[in-house]
């Protein structure tokens, strides 16, 4: 008897699996996805969990504490199961955004990416408007002229006809199921049908066709694949409106916390499937609880666009991401033509399309070129600044005449990712902090108001900012050693300063930022400067040149300008060319779902940008080592920095 | 126990079925196919086998004689097996081409059909020479530049640039399947790579990459795909050659001998399915024997060109045929997609194409289409005449000006179908007749020398020229009831005369023509002739304008123009006119095959072709009531039929 019953609370879902297995495996089969920002590797200990009842074996880890260990802390990643078990699994080692409350699901969008509505109303270059509407997929309704002797071409011609009197000398092809059983589909419906027609290529594509009148149903969801977080939104093609608009964490994320640990996983046994049906069991999940919600037919959903980094869209697509982390950092492909989106196994209208937009190279995908196309650099008189801060710092600057491009390796430290109290912007994350001076009392804001639980990106950017500010920290980004405070001491991870202490947290922990945590950080903001620093400087432009910098991605509003100014994060120029525009990739996507015209220019534009590989310009290293203090080096590029 | 064995000989195939299954289908299960002309209603007789062992239950059935059925004969289709049985199968009663020995395959192709290289040779004008060589599917070899920092563009772009340079700027696309692993076979293959390429529509499709150098093995197959017999061609694509054809059954006619009963079994349960297996089964043998016999592999056989009555390329693709056999008789589509061969069953490279040739109209297909292209009428200056007896006589008439079509329902008389001595032109077929004056002695020429098993179309018409000459026969089609004979009686199945007698056949019967048989012919004459005359009429010319006449189709070399002509078949117009082309069809799918400027004539001449309806015309049937005569009641038609 080899097969022992894993139990996992609070949903009490039971899942039959071999002895030996480890419990992050028994939970992927169980649908529950964990936190494993090293893929498994236990090193992260992000996927801890308390068993119940049952044994497990498990080599001692540094990330669990004899105290954890009493209380049957195991990570999940390292148990290994030898008996019938019982696991509970805490929230913070939770990957699913589908678990969480609507109030906390709402909370993360609105707090985490702006709601594009929001950016449409707020600045109409960033909505469809520019473009004409002429959705990826529109429907016809024809009622067809019966055949006789006198109009006797065939049921296929009859069609084609019809389309072409809509959409001009074109050539049209469709695929043999349209055709199989057009016959009769015709007769049946008294020769009135609806048929939906793909314009994007040089060939109008009838990607179905259906009895009736379905002609004012046409939905399509737009996607931004991001490594940690999907977002879409719902959209009716006909009204060019935006119906709703939802995020989910990615649970690849179960598989590692960047691409480069997701691209490494794709090599395992079944791991690009795994990592593959990860994104697409996500999406689709979206899409099926989105248009219950809205009462919407699945078969009427007849277009999906995506934007993403090159990884995700690979990823997405399963198409084999290798050599995205190979030098020359080549990937399979930056354009992918239309697809059936049921090829990719997600699941709309049967015949339906999926789009993907264009990337640039290997770290600079088709959420930069969504971005630029949304922001309306590819055609903007004036120089502009697209920063994207993730994982990857994606940067992109010029206007109509020319765009340049690099990715700069931020890694995760401003995602809350290998940190010693990092958390993602979720609910109880600190995302704002203030030091008083003196008694050094740290005054904090979290997400959803609850309990701090650890602290995300914008959090970490305020408190260095405010460390640095009194005194705390020194420009080298270590922790002043002279000043007497019960916060700052030496912990069991080095020299660190209390933020929040166990009896205020949501945890059974203090909340510290260390040295390490510093070092990570300096590293992270070092990157993102470095790399808009070297494209200005390539490009033989100045900071001040600049009118416009847009910040897409994660950070969202919650960033706050002048302490990301402070710690050297982003330049130091007139606050008000500053520009949030949240989820600027999603707002690409949609525009291409609502517009041939801004899909084909997505695919223009992707061309154009020119990429700048930091990774071999030889200035880039100067650029990084200047750019490792607080905020700089050659503080004469931080003026209103005043307090250094 | 209701499950029984049937074991049929000589195969000694066993096969287990159901209690009450007929033998027609248990046959059908052990992939041994029998002829079934009436698609099993037990009145065609052409299924007989013998049960040599077990029980069967039958009604009585006409078409199995007394001493027939002492012997254990019964017809397969109306037999249900009650016991395990042991069956032979007669040689008469079989479909499977695949079945007869390498001689009489050979024969068949001789005689049956001209190959195609003949064709070639003995007028250029019918070879692929008048269109550039430019196949269907090409294959290039790229040795790509290897990708480095300043040329990191990515895979797919790299492969999308170097067949630009090939083939000039036009869009460019793929399949998914072609990008998924596209990164790891550049990379193994050391950036060699064989790329086959689609260039026949606006998009130029990559079919395949595969690694190294395949460039010099590119083939391709031509097929006719008639409603009796399917030719096959295998093709060098690059070196323009055929290096074989074949000619097998076309194993619907299990399920009916004409378009029509096929249509109608369509809507069985099952029926469309079982009528596209059978077709694609047959054509997948043909390639995989092929390409065995000249060691080709088969993922080097990238495209598949198809031409063949409007209800076989719909059965083939397995789009529902229904609606071609209804007023007013419109065909669910006369141009197809190209599509991959896989989504229609076909066993070539799992990449690779198939091309249907566009057909006209629901009775006039693509094989009149690929006639009229390889027989260059479409630009000829000279006014032609097509005309391919089958069961359908589809006739063309035109120039390079205008063409116009019909079909005659000429019946299956011709291929010796629904007759009392009729066999399809396989050995032991008569092909050839002379009667002796005075005695009325037969003198008769079989399709491989063989005693004779029975008449095929050839050798009815040359009989019915004979017995008119020789005044056996009056202009009314009724044998001269006054002349004595031995050959002249009154048999089973009314007035006949006996062309062989039982001691000098091969089979255990007199063969005799009767007057049901004669009714038969003259009105599946009459049908033909009377189409060709209304189309002339209807175009206000004259038969002494038409330059060239082209016989296509079954008949082949065998048909004797002079009997042809005295029969009132065809025109009788100068001898020289007639041009035997044989399976033009077979020719003009080669050429579409070979060069995607002939496909895309022979789809716009398709599309130019006029199609005449005959059912509808009040002036058809003054003419066919005409023609219901030897040769015809206006006999200043036939000025060189002397012996009237």
């Amino acid at each position: 008897m080899n097969k022992y019953t894993v139990t996992f609370y609070p949903e009490n879902k039971k899942v039959e699996v071999e002895r030996g297995t480890t419990i992050l495996s028994a939970a992927i089969s169980a649908h529950i996805h964990l936190n494993s920002a090293c893929g498994g590797d236990g090193v992260c200990g992000r996927c801890k969990v308390v068993v119940k009842s049952g044994t497990v074996h498990s080599e001692t880890s540094g990330k669990i504490t004899c105290e954890e260990r009493k209380l049957g802390v195991y990570l999940a990643c390292q148990a290994l199961i030898e008996s019938n078990i019982e696991v509970e699994i805490p929230a913070e080692s939770r990957l699913d955004l589908g678990n969480l409350s609507k109030e906390e699901l709402e909370l993360r969008l609105r707090d985490v990416y702006s709601k594009a509505e929001d950016i449409t109303q707020a600045m109409p270059s960033l909505g469809a408007a520019l473009f004409s509407h002429a959705p990826l997929v529109t429907k016809f309704c024809f009622q067809l002229p019966k055949p006789n002797f006198d109009d006797k071409i065939s049921d296929l011609e009859r069609v084609y006809r019809a389309v072409e009197d809509k959409i001009g000398e074109k050539p049209i092809q469709t695929g043999l199921s349209n055709i199989r059983h057009l016959g009769e589909l015709l007769r049946a419906s008294d020769w009135k049908i609806t048929v939906a027609v793909s314009q994007k290529g040089p060939v109008a594509e009838i990607v179905s066709i259906e009895p009736q009148d379905r002609s004012d149903k046409n939905y399509g969801f737009a996607f931004d694949i991001g490594t940690t977080t999907i977002s879409a939104q719902l959209v009716d093609l006909n009204k060019q409106k935006i119906l709703g608009t939802k995020a989910a964490y990615n649970r690849q994320a179960t598989f590692g916390s960047d691409v480069i640990s997701r691209i490494v996983y794709s090599k395992a046994q079944d791991g690009l499937e795994k990592l593959h049906h990860a994104v697409i069991d996500v999406a689709n999940e979206m899409i099926e609880t989105f248009t219950e919600e809205h009462g919407i037919d699945l078969n009427d959903v007849t277009a999906v666009s995506v934007a993403g980094n090159t990884t995700m869209i690979h990823l997405l697509l399963r198409v084999d991401p290798t050599y995205i982390r190979q030098e020359p950092y080549v990937p399979t492909a930056n354009y992918f033509p239309a697809v059936k989106a049921a090829e990719a196994g997600i699941k709309i209208n049967p015949h339906g399309l999926l789009f993907c937009l264009s990337g640039v190279a290997s770290y600079v995908g088709a959420d930069i070129t969504a971005g630029v196309v949304a922001c309306d650099i590819h055609q903007s008189k004036d120089l502009s600044l697209l920063i994207d801060i993730g994982t990857n710092g994606e940067i992109a600057l010029g206007y109509s005449d020319w765009i340049i491009s690099c990715a700069a390796s931020a890694g995760p430290a401003f995602e809350g990712s290998g940190m010693s109290s990092g958390l993602r912007a979720t609910r109880g994350a600190i995302q704002e902090v203030r030091i008083k001076p003196g008694s050094f009392d740290v005054e904090y804001v979290t997400i959803g108001g609850d309990k701090p639980r650890g602290i995300c990106g914008s959090g970490y950017i305020d408190l260095i900012c405010e460390l640095f500010k009194h005194g705390i920290l020194d420009k080298n980004g270590k922790l002043n050693r002279e000043i007497k405070s019960k916060r700052l001491r030496n912990g069991s991870l080095g020299h660190e300063f209390v933020v929040v202490f166990e009896k205020e947290s949501g945890i059974d922990a203090d909340i510290v930022i260390t040295d390490s945590d510093l070092d990570n950080l300096k590293r992270a903001k070092a990157a993102i400067y470095s790399g808009i620093a070297i494209l200005v400087r390539h490009m033989d432009i100045d900071f001040k040149d600049i009118k416009k910098i847009f910040i897409a991605g994660g950070f969202g509003t919650s960033l706050n300008i002048e302490s990301a100014v402070g710690i050297g994060l982003i330049p130091d120029v007139d606050r008000h060319k500053y520009i949030f525009v949240g989820n600027s990739s999603l707002a690409g996507a949609r525009q291409a779902l609502l517009s041939c015209q801004a899909s084909l220019t997505s695919d223009e534009v992707a061309k154009n940008i020119t990429y700048f590989e930091l990774s071999t310009d030889p200035e880039y290293m100067d650029e990084y080592m200047a750019a490792m203090f607080f905020p700089h080096t050659d503080i004469k590029r931080f003026p209103s920095v005043k307090y250094v």
